[in-house]
């Protein structure tokens, strides 16, 4: 469908989502760039295609709607520059659903800010085998376009939560008996002396400030990655590939031996 | 002093650091913002600092020269919004030298394109504590100011080589005994299955392209990081942190225990 008026009210909409609070009243979200938009027309999350005029690629399988507009119409849907004329709009009840009985590693963001760590955070949740990623509230949008483009993908495939209550969290571990494993420079044992788990909440929190005291004082266990001399900080998705990889390794062994 | 002239030779010269041609010809570099110019003021490579009229900061420890420039010409420095009204001129010279003799762990940056994972991966070297960093021709400059920023001071650090020939490194390589281990998705081998090592070149290519023929054929052994089923990539930064960590693990053991 052709579409070639900013008062149309559905393009008004589409072009809403570039904020989070239509992205949470809608519960929609925008994917853009060509390979993302093809993996969700072949997994069934894509529910709309929006694509420029000028738009020349394959055209990915086809959803439920495609619309065309004027090349200067899609550039105010578009939030990066790598969106190569063409988008698709997803509905969050389309996701893999989150477990109703958490069981598995899961990944909590607890206050990252930086939308670029968010989404190499599900990334790499995704690719270590987590069962699914639970950000509280304070937390950036998991949903905002730099995250989404960075996550590469990876918002498709494992369920997340968002706006979480960490207190409501802390409960639910006790209530599945799952360890809260936190990260912490201080109070904290190195990462290499931890025992493997097939279960649990690994905790990260605000890149500049770390994570709260609810999360410390209810952690199970608090450990941290010593470091080399005249050094004291990793970016913090470099920190939970090292606690995630090395209790994967824990837990799974060298593969391939 | 006090520098109210945008002809100003000196305000033309720091300005010119913005470009890698002129980074490469004067040997020197911007530091921006107040922590970063307070850690180079404090370790001595901070050959100049340049201050914005307004900023108010606690002055850090006097180099050699110490400008002041209206806030207008202050934002014509500066290349992030996180230089806070303060910067500091550094020069190469005064970095920690590379080992004429390399031994140790050396992290090889081989055809890396985004600023953010260089300066993360030149934090991580320095943080799992590699003796240096080498990038290849074809690589970001590790001097941008997107770079520095994201290295968080490592730069500072650090020995680190730029404009490498991967032929040259191949070479030292056999030459000073030290294995080149490599990235791979293909034609490798779980990475967990490998013995820790206290000296190497560890090799990480292109974002999308992964490394070249060239190291491919070079490297003593190639490895993966096996991955859940339906995921297929990581950062690369996410993806040398599981490596260089791990080793360390293999060789240094659990601290603590």
């Amino acid at each position: 469908m052709r579409v070639s008026s900013k008062d149309n009210p559905r393009f008004k909409q589409v072009r809403s989502l570039q904020q989070r609070k239509y992205r949470e009243k809608y519960g929609q979200f925008l994917l853009e760039g060509e390979r993302a938009v093809a993996v969700s027309a072949a997994n069934g999350t894509a529910a709309e295609i929006w694509q420029a005029e000028s738009y020349r690629g394959e055209a990915a399988v086809a959803p439920a709607a495609r619309y065309i507009v004027p090349d200067e119409m899609f550039a105010q849907l578009a939030e990066t520059e790598h969106a190569q004329g063409i988008l698709a709009v997803v509905r969050r009840a389309d996701l893999p659903a989150f477990p109703a009985e958490p069981n598995g590693n899961f990944l909590v963001l607890a206050g990252v800010q930086d939308p670029g760590n968010a989404g190499t955070l599900l990334r790499l949740a995704a690719a270590v085998g987590c069962s699914g990623v639970i950000a509280t509230k304070g937390t950036v949008d998991l949903f905002n376009a730099k995250t989404v483009r960075s996550s590469m993908g990876a918002l498709l495939t494992i369920p997340v939560l968002t706006n979480q209550e960490p207190a409501e969290w802390l409960a639910k571990a006790q209530q599945y008996g799952l360890p809260v494993l936190a990260t912490a420079l201080q109070n904290s044992v190195p990462y290499t002396t931890m025992p493997g788990t097939t279960r649990g909440l690994w905790v990260f929190g605000n890149e500049g400030g770390g994570l709260s005291e609810e999360w410390l004082a209810g952690a199970s266990a608090r450990y941290c990655i010593p470091m080399a001399a005249g050094t004291d900080s990793l970016n913090v998705a470099i920190a939970a590939a090292v606690f995630l990889f090395h209790n994967r390794f824990l837990t799974e062994g060298a593969h391939g031996d």
